[in-house]
């Protein structure tokens, strides 16, 4: 594979080039091959690269944007008057083919409403789906989308999902022939709103998807699926709360103190964390915006440098994958079948 | 305080009587003041109760009825042909008096739609909503409504479940100003569907209600609000979520085995498992369908003696508190101020 270049908007995040920075030391240090731009405000940008040893570095490039998108920002708003920031440069750099994706953990409206006028949508699709890969019990990957950009949704939305997270579970995770489920609130096929009743009958009757019905909320993590197709209201919701609930336990379950040492027990908090590592959520930090005619992955708000790295290298997975490439010609294709 | 009597669906339930049967022991022996009567059939109780001891408990008694609604009956089918169930008549003995409250883990459509013909609704309420009282991070609770017995929903159902939260948390809990919070996809005043948006204005504008805005997924147990509201088909699948979570991370803290106790760690798992017992779903089993004529707790259809338990003690709560009487005042004062 030739030379892979991710642009990073560094003041995107809760703590901005604070965490932004040495994330992107971290990824450039696990891929030899990885080049990096770096977008942000070069005041504050330079004195970091110069702790953090970065100034030289042959695979970083510091991008100056003289603008930044703040969280609460209207995404309307932002679009229009942040011409020149961190957010808009950085989906710039995309656009112009000077980076093959790029990663940011700034405001998600403002991200989703400059992505698609920047880099376009891709043929026969309307708005960006947003999509994470969570682990599940079976040590895999469960794909889930839509988890927010698209708060009302029709069948044929949902039934685009399915399409999108099919593609991403058969070309970044290699399988073979996804299994494809509807979050519901009932696994009978009686149970649900008129949504879901009708995009399950969408799903049923199309013969590329292996589509095995509904699963509950308390399904997401089982690994009985591969891909897990819902709005983007209820998957915002149940994805924040499966983190709060995994943020809680972890917070709980803390390191060993000296005195707690000394006594003769086990099973340790140490051990325990260990065993759950792969399901924190900074472990899988790294939703894509699939639909877009190019890469573009949102990380958490909250992310620090490890989460921030666990973007960046899922960035890295899409353009290996080619993912954009390949969800157009599924959906070209789709409407060529269908006239 | 008087005697109080629930009856209980001892064939509701993913384990039916021989959780239910024990269950009742249970509870008995916690409440001096606890009458039961146990709905179901004799011919599999009776053995169960001999087993148990509990023959001739003076404080239970049994109540024959010859059907049982399955989980995945349909509920019109379940209230035409299950007139002689054990579901149906638990509600038929609330209804005519001998018990004040009752309980089952049996099909929720089915108690929903038989208690609304049973019970009846309360004036000015068209359809009961599910309430559970989660454990919060302040060591208090979090009133949830509604958890799935309305997917599709208007502002007003949602303004009407804000009502039945404040009363539930004020008068059960003990909360004097009960904090309530919208569930969405945001904190910010410009997020969210149509449906909360509108919510939203009804809400702020309702001197009644102490509202504080908009809370996300991730804040389900912060202890922020003391009412959290949202639709049935987005309640449902954030406690499910939720309770999916906490399974798997409760599965994970495994107790100490021989081989561990030899070691030199600690922060032990049993100290873990002990710290967190209060978050467990068994724990706070039991939610309300409220703006019934009668009180009915529905347990989780996995729920175990122990979970069923904590379900018949709520159930006690909500009789000691009233619920449905002061439901019924706040309403029809409601419709009086109205006009």
């Amino acid at each position: 594979m030739s030379v892979l270049t991710v642009a990073l908007d560094a003041m995107g995040g809760d703590f901005g080039p604070s965490e932004t920075v040495p994330a992107a030391a971290q990824a450039l240090s696990l891929l030899p091959k990885l080049n990096i731009l770096l977008v942000g405000d070069q005041n504050q940008l330079v004195p970091l690269l110069q702790q953090h040893t970065l100034s030289s570095h042959p695979r970083l490039h510091l991008v100056h944007a003289s603008q930044s998108v703040s969280m609460a920002e209207r995404p309307v708003i932002a679009l229009r008057n942040k011409t020149d920031s961190s957010m808009r440069v950085m989906l710039e750099l995309v656009s112009s083919g000077r980076a093959q994706a790029c990663v940011s953990a700034g405001n998600t409206g403002a991200l989703m409403v400059m992505a698609m006028r920047v880099l376009t949508m891709l043929p026969h699709l309307k708005r960006p789906a947003l999509c994470s890969s969570l682990p599940n019990l079976h040590g895999r990957h469960t794909v889930m989308l839509d988890l927010g950009c698209n708060v009302n949704c029709t069948p044929e939305m949902l039934w685009q999902f399915a399409c999108l997270g099919d593609l991403l579970a058969k070309h970044v995770h290699a399988v073979s022939s996804p299994k494809i489920a509807l979050l519901n609130v009932g696994g009978e096929v009686i149970k649900g709103s008129k949504l879901v009743q009708e995009t399950a009958k969408l799903l049923a009757s199309d013969k590329q998807f292996n589509y095995i019905g509904f699963l509950e909320g308390d399904q997401l993590i089982s690994g009985q699926a591969d891909v897990i197709v819902c709005d983007g209201f209820t998957g915002n919701i149940a994805l924040k709360t499966a983190e709060g609930i995994a943020r809680f336990f972890y917070s709980q379950i803390k390191a060993p103190n000296e005195a707690d040492k000394v006594k003769n027990k086990s099973n340790t908090a140490a051990e325990i964390q260990t065993s759950l590592s792969v399901m924190h959520p900074d472990h899988y930090n790294g939703a894509s915006l699939l639909g877009l005619n190019g890469i573009v992955i949102k990380s958490h708000g909250r992310a620090d440098r490890r989460a921030l790295s666990n973007a960046i290298l899922h960035a890295v997975a899409e353009i290996e994958q080619q993912l954009p490439r390949r969800i157009s010609e599924r959906f070209i294709a789709e409407h060529t079948y269908e006239r």
